[in-house]
């Protein structure tokens, strides 16, 4: 990291932390790494949220330093935000943010906006954590347990349990040092991926008894109609993470989920294991994305909607 | 590893490789890596299989080498068990492995039997995997990505993809050098943990639907018949997964699995999250266990198994 960010932390008596709105395990986590430890360094530390740390990250050493900003709160010498692409994501809290005389932004996603004084952003770092931990060795503080379970945490969620293509070795090197600390592992997994709800288990339920399967079982479809959601309990949200159990299908290359919007329009996501190049399908009905992963939107009604988008992978498969 | 080991397999000429019965990812991945790797320092390799490569494993270089035995196939110089903890555990191939004049056993399970001429059993190693890493090391021999793809596949099955308990600072460090040889973990990822069945999913959306919750939802529990199990065309094997759906409810310390044997017996199945000892639990009814995982056998129809189960645990949630 630039020598002139970590003098500035350094020389800072006061510091202000800003996750992202919405704040995932990485953000939540690397700003409670990073509060413990400028604390352990002998500053006054604050971490401002948006909203209520998710239940799921309430295990988590330090929430003592996180709370929501108030009118009267004085401005610290310097305001970091983390995780935190751009100021859409520091939400309600924008205008305090860049009241401090020196603010810093650190991030790993590759379209940051760089809208902090200085702003220390690597696109390779599979997760804000990652950075946070190598600040912390260039500031000399140490990582102890607590701080090594918040930064375990934010590298964890951000690459899907060391699942998702932005996993390192470095990653890996640097878990390893976190859990050199004495982690207990299990119990911290346990906390992270064990937290659905019962709902989203019900819609889960409710999609698996809708998924089809086509062209010899390598493409599976699910329809969700707005009533299959609802009728669940579940939330919007929920829907997300669908497209990938007809994926998790071993003879599956193609799975779809087609989510009913309104009587006459269905946003379809769409995933590819090994060969098919999903972001070309999405392309025919002017959707996006990548080639394992893409989306569009369709006009039509479910069935039309499905019959279209079956025509159009078929060929591939 | 002692130096005599590695000093029979380094002058071996030729060396036949074991895998346990029902191989799983390390006996299969290690068997593989250890199989290209000893083939590259120009021996002569034979894997000698219990039963086909599960479909799932079917992607890992190497299978070239792998092979049922015949009568009429030549004694190795040096036979290598690899992740067998007893001689059961190597099947009809027992006779065969002793005929060598001198035989290995590779492992880490706490349990092994020390059952051939020379026996490296390391405990603290998560999987056989890490311990064919050092062995690699030892004996000078260059990890490509073909034999860190398997490597990794051992490791990350066996530590259910780095989550459980067994998962430690070397687990890491020895993956980060192996993704420094330039593997795919996005694909490699999906290619092990996307390999479910379509009668899988069904059964466990029939578990979800069976789903109920107790004492304000810190009770998990699912009945199944033998009408459910049968009736979505999955395997008795398919159930060992079900009885962790109830404990990633977030709200959930105890999940349960009750499972119909007979018109009056069921098998019963316990996870505990963070405080509850469900082998107590268990105990109660004969049954055995650590604390976050037992089981038992109960006598009755499956509403009076489940009457019972819950008056043992409901005291302490
Ligand atoms: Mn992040
Ligand atoms: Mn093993």
């Amino acid at each position: 990291m630039e020598k002139e960010i970590v003098k500035l932390i350094s020389d800072a008596g006061s510091v202000a932390i800003y996750p992202h709105v919405s704040a995932d395990g990485d953000a939540i986590g690397s700003s409670l790494a990073l509060g413990m430890a400028l604390r352990n360094a002998g500053k006054r530390v604050e971490i401002f949220i948006e909203e209520d740390i998710p239940t799921v990250y309430r295990f988590l050493p330090g929430l003592e330093l996180a709370g929501f900003h108030n009118e009267e709160d004085e401005t610290a010498d310097l305001n970091i935000a983390l995780d935190t692409g751009d100021v859409g994501r520091l939400g309600s809290r924008a205008e305090f943010f860049f009241k401090a005389p020196c603010s810093i932004n650190i991030d790993h996603h590759i379209t940051n906006t760089k809208y902090a004084h200085l702003n220390f952003v690597d696109a390779l770092s599979a997760s804000t954590g990652e950075i946070i931990y190598s600040l912390l060795l260039e500031l000399n503080i140490p990582i102890n347990t607590d701080i090594a379970v918040c930064l375990y945490t934010a590298i964890a969620t951000d690459t899907g349990g060391f699942q998702y293509q932005n996993t390192t070795a470095d990653t890996h090197r640097i878990v390893a040092e976190l859990l050199s600390t004495g982690i207990n592992v299990g119990e911290v997994s346990q906390r992270i991926y064990d937290n659905t709800t019962y709902e989203k288990l019900k819609l889960n339920a409710r999609a698996i008894n809708l998924l089809e399967l086509y062209e010899n079982a390598k493409l599976a479809v699910v329809t969700l109609s707005l009533e299959d959601i609802q009728s669940t309990g579940a939330k919007e949200e929920d829907c997300d993470g669908i497209v990938n159990i007809g994926r998790s299908i071993e003879s599956v290359e193609v799975s779809v989920l087609i989510k009913e919007r309104s009587k006459n329009e269905a946003r379809i996501n769409l995933r590819s294991k090994t060969y098919v190049d999903v972001s070309e399908v999405a392309a025919a009905f002017d959707g996006g994305g990548h080639t394992r992963a893409a989306g569009c939107t369709v006009n039509g009604s479910l069935e039309e909607v499905k019959g279209k988008i079956i025509e159009a992978i078929k060929d591939k498969l």
